[in-house]
C-alpha cells in the first residue's frame, strides 16, 4: 500500500476547513490515477481527509446531507505528510508542524508563514473560500466533480461568503456556486444557503456566555481596551428571545474586564445588517464612530455583516480622535 | 492612467527571472483585459516588468533574439505594489521589502518567507521553471501566448532545466516546451537549447576566479570547511585550455581560505557528467564519497549534473563518517 497523505484544514475547523479536506484529498487521488502527480513529479501518496477538531453542528449537517461521514481526527503532525487546506499559518496548522512534511497547500487567505524545503504544489486565490480554489483546480485539470462532493463544496461556499453577501465574495465564487450546484443537482442555492447558516443560528440551547464568547475579541485602541463579538444568525426573531441576557451580559463583562466599551453584533444575514449592541463609558465617541444615535441597546447598521472591514476601522478612527 | 505592478524576479536575476518577469506582466493585463482580476476582486494595475540586476550574456541573447528590449531596473521596493516572479524569498526580493505591497507571485521553488497582510494570487508549482507555472496560467485562464512571449518563456525553460536534462526537470516542462516551441515557430528545441546555454559557456574573455566564484558556495561538513563550485558548459573543449589555471587558482584558494577541501565541477550538459577538480587534505575522503579514484585533477562522475542533488550529500554523508 502507498504511503499516506493527511489533508487537513485549519484548528478549530469550520465547513469550508472539512469540506474542503474532503474534496482536495478526492482530487489528489484522481490527479493520482491520471498521471498529474506524475506530470509535475509530485509524490504518489495516497489522500485522506482528516480534521484537527470537531465539526459544528453546521459542517454535521452539510456532511449528512450529501452522505459523508465525519473524517478522522489528526492533530499531531510529527512524521507525517500533510497537504493543508484553507490555512498556510504555522499556528492553525498541525501540532509538532516542524516535524511534519508539508507535501501541497491550497488556500483563499493571506499567505501566512508555512515555508518549505523543497517545492510544492502551493496555490491560494484571493477569492471568499477555499472550495473555490479548489474547483478552479478540478476544472484546469480536467477532473469530474462527483455530484455529492459538489454539495460539499457549494456548501462551503455559501457558508464562507455567508449566501454570497460578506464582504469577501467574488465573483468567481458566485459562478464557483453556480456550477456546483448544478453538479449536486441543488435547485435553490439560496435555499440550501438558508439551511447550511441556520445550523449556527439555533443558539435556544446555549449559555448566554457562550453565545457572546463563540467569536469574540479583546482590541487595544489608542490605549483603551475594547470588545468587539459577532453572532450572525440567519434572521434575527431567532435570538429575539435572548436580547435582554446578552445585553445584561455584556454590561457584566464590561464591568469585571475592566472595558472601555463593548460592541457586539447582532448579524442579520437576510436582512444584510447589523444590530450593534453598545456598552461604553462614552456614547457619544461610537455615536460618532457610525455615524448614528444609540437607542435602547443600541443602533441598526444597515449593510454593515463584517466586523474586520465595517466596525473595527471606523471604532480605530474615532477612538484616535 | 491606472496605477503600476511592477512584475520582478529574483536578484541576480537569471533568464527565468527576467523573461517569466515579461510574460507575468503580459498575462496580468490580459487578465485585466479579460475581466479575470475583476472576477477575483484583485486590483486593476497596470503591469510593468522589471529587473533586480545586470542580464547575464544569456539573457541578452534570449531578450534580443525574439525581440523584447531589457526591461528597467528596479530594486528599491518602498511605497511600490510589486509581482514577485522566480523566488518567494525576502532576502531575493526587492530591497525595502517591508514597505513593498505584494500583489501575486508566480513560482517554482521551495515555499520562502514572504508573507501577506491580505488573501493574494501565489501560484507555485514544484516543476523546473517559473516559465512552466505560466505556461499552466496562460492555458487555464484562456490567454493566448503571443509568438515572441512563447519565445522567451520557451528559452527560460530550456535555460532553467538545463535543455530537460536537470535533475528538476518534469514533464510538464517537456509538454510546456514542446508547446511554446509550436507557437514561437522554433523547429529544433536541443538547438536553441545549445544555442542558449552556450552564452554562458564562453569563459574567454574571464579572469580565472571569476570563472569559479560565478557559482560557489561555502559549506560546514562535520566541523571541516569545504568549498564547492561548478561550471555548466555545452561542451568541456570549451573550458580545456583553462583547466590548469583553474585548478592552480583551487589550490592557492584552498590554502588562503584554509579548507580541508574545494571541489568543483565542471559540468558538461550535452554528455551529462561532470569532470570533478579535487584539492584536499583527504584524498580518500572524496574517493569513499563518490566510489571513485582521483587520477590527475580529479575524476569523471558520469551521470552528475546537479551539486545540490548528487554532490553536496555524498559529501556530507563522508565527512560524517
Ligand atoms: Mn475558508
Ligand atoms: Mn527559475
Amino acid at each position: 500500500m502507498s504511503e499516506v497523505l493527511y489533508v487537513v484544514g485549519h484548528k478549530n475547523p469550520d465547513t469550508d476547513s472539512i469540506c474542503s479536506a474532503i474534496a482536495f484529498a478526492y482530487l489528489w487521488n484522481e490527479w493520482k490515477k491520471k498521471g498529474i502527480l506524475a506530470q509535475m513529479k509530485m509524490p504518489e501518496l495516497e489522500a485522506v481527509p482528516v480534521r484537527q477538531g470537531e465539526p459544528n453542528a453546521e459542517t454535521k449537517f452539510v456532511l449528512e446531507k450529501f452522505g459523508f461521514s465525519v473524517p478522522e481526527m489528526m492533530t499531531d503532525g510529527a512524521g507525517k505528510k500533510v497537504a493543508l487546506v484553507d490555512h498556510s499559518d504555522v499556528v492553525q496548522s498541525v501540532d509538532n508542524f516542524a516535524q511534519a512534511e508539508v507535501v501541497a497547500v491550497v488556500d483563499h487567505h493571506k499567505i501566512g508563514d508555512v515555508a518549505t524545503p523543497n517545492p510544492i504544489c502551493f496555490v491560494n486565490l484571493p477569492v471568499g473560500c477555499s472550495a473555490t480554489t479548489l474547483k478552479f483546480l478540478f476544472d484546469k485539470t480536467g477532473v469530474e466533480i462527483p455530484k455529492n462532493i459538489a454539495g460539499i463544496m457549494l456548501s462551503a461556499i455559501l457558508s464562507d461568503t455567508v449566501i454570497f453577501k460578506s464582504a469577501t465574495t467574488t465573483p468567481m465564487d458566485k459562478t464557483a456556486g453556480e456550477e456546483l450546484a448544478k453538479i449536486a443537482g441543488v435547485e435553490d442555492l439560496t435555499k440550501l444557503g438558508i439551511e447550511v447558516k441556520s445550523k449556527l443560528s439555533d443558539v435556544s440551547g446555549m449559555a448566554v456566555r457562550d453565545i457572546i464568547m463563540r467569536d469574540y475579541k479583546d482590541y487595544n485602541m489608542s490605549g483603551k481596551k475594547v470588545g468587539a463579538g459577532q453572532i450572525e444568525v440567519i434572521d434575527l426573531s431567532l435570538i429575539e428571545g435572548r436580547k435582554d441576557e446578552i445585553y445584561n451580559e455584556l454590561v457584566k463583562m464590561k464591568q469585571e474586564g475592566g472595558y472601555h466599551s463593548i460592541v457586539f453584533m447582532l448579524t442579520d444575514i437576510m436582512k444584510e445588517g447589523t444590530e450593534l449592541f453598545v456598552v461604553t463609558d462614552e456614547p457619544a465617541l461610537i455615536e460618532k464612530a457610525f455615524g448614528k444615535k444609540i437607542e435602547g441597546k443600541g443602533m441598526w447598521l444597515d449593510g454593515v455583516m463584517s466586523r474586520k472591514k465595517q466596525v473595527i476601522p471606523p471604532l480605530e478612527k474615532a477612538f484616535a480622535g
